[in-house]
């Protein structure tokens, strides 16, 4: 990675290095609401279905469309989860199976989105969250979560997620999201992902550690330019949580048809965790407009003392060379007169310099501190 | 363009390349309100009207009035656009055609005004927004639009827009738009006028990323000059953008009798788009901020590393200018005494300067960084 | 206008170069509320009455307040406007005329009120606002409006106002206001008063752009003083405007029973103005924090440019000094040797200085920019 | 005054020089609440009480309690003013006789309070403010007002207030306050210990002003700490201020079974004059932030004429003094050639001299701008 | 405690020297809620109980928690205090004795919770606050508040709190509290919780005071870290009393079914402590940004002062150096001519440094002000 990399704003550009994206192509201003375009060269993504009740689990990657629309209603529930929202006919053929809304499908194709919910009336949930990850940069992946009477569709950008541990307990049937519906599930991968805010934001709390010792000790010259780099990566943060509270509260206050008044306290949980990674991004911008001040502070500190160190140098050495110059001048006088001896002359450049020290030490600036 | 007109005021000035403008003559205070009054030598605009239905569709230049007079009634959907606000006469006869309220008429002529929403009763909505172009500065032109039970009457202030493709959905019949209402039409007027603001927004990301590298590499000494004029069109586009999302939602929160129920949700679509660009400008002036502080800090090291280099040779160079000075005193003194050597001074000057040199060694002022 | 009174705060010291006026004696605190205190010397006010209706009209100086006592009730409106506000006698005896509430007309005498608009019950409505002036100064001089069945009496602290285009509509029975109320012509007069802040707030933004050229070109010393004042008179101007607005929209709000349905559509649009205005006054002084940003940067880099000549003239010429100063001591050395040569010396100073100003070259100090 | 004292928080440190307080022994964390707890060594507080109706008048030192038991009911206005929150049996017994609640007695004893308003169902209304006087320093005294049908208390921490003025006016029964009820009474103590913050607050407009001055001509070095003085108090005024505005707007919107129908306007009338006093305050904190920018602006244009001084001097008299180093060297060299003459080495540095002149005349270092 | 121990993230780490705790192991994100995990090695907590009545009380360690079965439904309150979370298996068992949630006892265990309150239906409210002690840096302790009908369980992270004072109350049956119900021992504790913000404050205020003095009168280098550190633990206090105040405002506001309507009162006086402690907060946090301010002013100016010697040093020495120079020289000149002479030189340099002296006298370079 080089150092140009490190600089790019992060939120326009979500790439990871396991697979390198290029910029979507946003629809042109102008186009049709609704109308879903595919990237040039877009192939159909990969996707994997599992439903499952109480008893039973299946789990499947999905091939054929068709294998879709035999499970549905047969399940209690259907999650289907898609790795990628460039290939227009298969984001269409989905939504005719499960009956998504086209707005809400166009919103997965534009990676600029922010984190919301949106009631489709009777028909389904949609929520729009941001999935954070250092992979080692701040990667922040738009996640899209469709919660229907029977089911919940999850679209990534791209594969790869940080959901495998929930997989994991569905399968081993673990705790209780078997014994419960959909809008258990869709809080479980929400939650889950709000969860993995933490680590990153507490790496975040590492490097400002890790500048603030920095700064206080011996900083580099690019300290700054590091902790700029930190400070923008926050207000990415910020900008993927913020909208994410307000998503999840709003499901508290007006939970709909598809979640029940039993995991409104769940989703209630998780709205507390943004809320929780808000207050930890808030405070870390607070502490990187002090480190700031502190850097600053310490530059004129160490200009000071560049500086004292040249006036004290000029001061006496100027001064005397002074003394050494009028004794050099080529001017008629009386010789060896009393006034014209070595050992005065060397007295007198002794007392001068002596003097100029005692000054200086009063000021202070010939201590370390000052 | 000089640079004199790079630090310009745009939003008092929305002068394109294209069509220059003068400031267009204010109505004195304490003037009549809702009287219109031209701008001197003002001549009509020109207007082209276009009316269809889901199976037909005529398209016009308007030189005459009379034409609307009879179109009004006879189509689904009559849309007039006007392209310019400067001509009073012209202005209050289009009013008496479809009804216009005279304070939203002289609201059109004050380019000054905030985007907002108003409700006429049963006459008409007036949805007064800003149309944001890079031409190649910041250009916020002010776009009228007046939705009755029929028609649509956009006003702008200058020929030149970005509906053309719009425009061509409708001619081609492609999407929704011609099996819908004039609410859908003047919903997708304003949503291709805030998509416009996405290309805008990123091209001052794309400006403050050069800027970033610059200031990271070798800030030349415009580089705040520049920065600054980046920040003052941060300014102008949240001014644009702010009330625009308010007179959006206020349109979801009171659709009143001319928007219909399915028609909210795309309005409240283009509310969450003004949203994403309010939230894009809010980081970009954070970023603005923290590259001001990454800049001075720069300057100071510069500053730093400059008078580093000055202490270090007035610190070596004047000592030792001294000892020169010392052996070219005109005293009397003991020739060819065993300390009166050549080879002695020449040690004595070494020590010094080398005693020096490993003070700022240790002092770390040698290093490159620090 | 010497220097000193450019500096004084404005929003204290409400004079104009036309009268000047000296504080206002404020009640002593803890005087009885309600009870008007004349300023010592004040004299009874000069005032003017206009009555009309939608035929005639009439308008007189008022030398006896007995006039007003009979003209009260037989007119439509009967406007009423007092030049002073010092003489409590004669806003007594007004007081008692109109039946206007004591604490409001004690609110007159304190110039240093905010906006306000209170509701008097079935009495009256009051209506405080700021006109603001440039003379050339700025002068925010306070205005009391009372609104009532039939009439309106506005108190001004001194003769001289912005509201002779109203009156001469009023004389020329142009536009609507002969055909209204005394409710639209409160309103008249309230948006007079507000659209003056347009030239006033235009004014500044053309003092910044000054500014602004005058900072990136070659900023002068008192250029930051010129700035400070600015930003203190906006502040000024924004503590005028902010509690205007407020007062506007608890009028559209609550109109109560002096405000015609008909007419809220007006003081709507009024209270847009004043909008309008504080945004104007907000975008200046984020331009001008920009600008102090800018001015700071400027500086530091000019201190740049400064030390980069001291540390180049310095770290050349010292050293150069030292060869001399070696080859001018008076030490025992084998005369004519081969390096004791006149050509070896020029050659050793010429390399010394073309190798340091290599060097610095090569660090970029000899350019222009950096 | 020495320094250190100009520097304590004022807020927490009431003294005035009039008679010096110790902070108030805190009740310890865990304490039981509503527990009164005297300070050590506390006397009786003095009190007087004045009972007053429309047409009679008594007014005494309480020197015995019981007098007050048996005032109690006989007048329709009691106000019992009690100079002293130290003493726990005397609050008690004040307490017991009005039916005062148990926690607003211990919030006097708690000088740090925020101003409020508490409602205690049928018993009374306490509200709390800040008295502010300059002393010569900012002294917040805390004062507690118990409201009840026919009583008011006031408990202030010491002797000494700004309610003379009102004493007098009831002794002389001017105005309104003797044909109203212990609403209006409340209402009037309130009113003066707020109005007297005018005078407070313009103590600090004038000492910024002078400030102002004093930076724009010729800052003295401890300019920065009287600013910064001055910025604390009006943070300790503002947080005196601000509750106080809620506390007061809380009565308007909720008067409860206290405060009558008619006194409500009074008391909106005092929550105006609070939002003034919060409106100066905060205008004056923006001030004081921008002197600070205008003399951190002023710093480093000084410290630019400095290093223009240092740098002009440094870079003309250093060459000239090499060129004189190169003749004083002892090299074997032509003598008498013609280069060799004085006249030729006087031309040579003035022409050396001019030119570097005229480069710092063109870069304007020599103006006195710039 | 070494410095980097200072500057490590208080909020983060959470130690004090009494017992030091490595931090808790987070439930992995994607782990099932609700489910309480164990951190290796963890032991069960000790835990006490305290049962009482108006006229008996028991106290005694809980080594088996078949006790605290027993005493539940005998005692009007039961109180018992766990001091310890990390130990699942007990917090399982006490949960099932009391009825407690299982996200709350989850949320106990995760220790970067914000305060909040939880009603939990019919079954408990739970409340989480922080308690804060410096010991002596500033230790955040979590601490979990269950109340139910007839008990209050509290959860602290480790033994050891501010809560005796509150246990010897109700030992010795001292104030209200043996009179009331569990929701008045659960403001107890909460309030006593809530007043050892105070001194911890205080000690703020002591801090920032010190530091005050220290850069007025003479900074030493690192006085802005030690600024920065102080900065950095307000802004922990603040992020741990923001939520609390809500939390509390909450139960004031809904007390539901455990809190009576007269515990309300002293809920909303716990409330406002909060305040109280947050506005002293946000005070010193203005008041830090004020003391940068003041630093940065007084390390330019001392800056000034150090350039200002060298500059008066140098500009009187080097032109003086220059005069000897030039009598240094090896020129051909007319020996003892009347210019030659030693008293003229003299002469010479004298006036030059006079000029220069009042030159710089006349600028205030030689003033100790300035």
């Amino acid at each position: 990675m080089n150092r140009r990399d490190l600089f790019r704003l992060p939120f326009l550009q979500a790439a990871t290095p396991l697979e390198p994206v290029h910029r979507r192509p946003l629809p042109a201003p102008g186009s049709e609401p609704g109308v879903l375009v595919s990237e040039p060269g877009a192939v159909p993504p990969s996707m994997t279905v599992m439903a499952y009740g109480p008893h039973e689990i299946t789990e499947a990657p999905v091939d054929d469309l068709g294998l879709l629309r035999n499970m549905r209603g047969k399940w209690p529930v259907v999650w289907v989860n898609v790795n990628g929202v460039a290939h227009a006919p298969t984001l269409q053929a989905i939504g005719d199976i499960f009956g998504l809304h086209r707005l809400a499908l166009e919103d997965l194709g534009d990676v600029r989105q922010r984190a919301k919910v949106e009631a489709y009336g009777e028909d389904h949930l949609f929520v729009l969250v941001r999935m954070a990850r250092l992979a080692p940069e701040l990667d922040l992946e738009q996640v899209g979560v469709f919660l229907g009477r029977d089911f919940v569709v999850t679209f990534q950008e791209r594969p790869g997620d940080v959901l495998d541990p929930l997989r994991q307990r569905i399968r081993a049937s673990r705790g209780r999201v078997r014994q419960n519906g959909p809008d258990y599930l869709a809080y479980s991968v929400i939650d889950t992902i709000v969860d993995h805010y933490f680590p990153v934001a507490e790496a975040y709390a590492d490097r400002l550690d890790a500048l603030e010792d920095e700064i206080v000790d011996r900083p580099s010259r690019d300290v700054m330019t590091r902790l700029h780099a930190v400070k923008r990566e926050l207000m990415s943060l910020r900008r993927a949580v913020w909208p994410m509270r307000d998503a999840l509260n709003h499901i508290v206050r007006e939970p709909g048809p598809f979640v029940t008044e039993q995991s409104v306290v769940y989703f209630r949980d998780t709205a507390d965790h943004c809320f929780q990674v808000l207050d930890l991004v808030e405070t870390y911008r607070d502490l990187g407009s002090s480190l700031t001040d502190l850097y600053l502070s310490n530059v004129s500190n160490r200009m000071n003392e560049i500086m004292k160190v040249l006036t004290v140098f000029a001061a006496i050495f100027i001064p005397l060379g002074f003394i050494t110059g009028v004794y050099g001048m080529d001017v008629e006088h009386p010789r060896r007169a009393w006034w014209w001896d070595l050992p005065f002359v060397f007295t007198l450049m002794g007392v001068t310099a002596l003097l100029l020290l005692a000054w200086f030490a009063r000021k202070g600036w010939l201590d370390k501190e000052g």
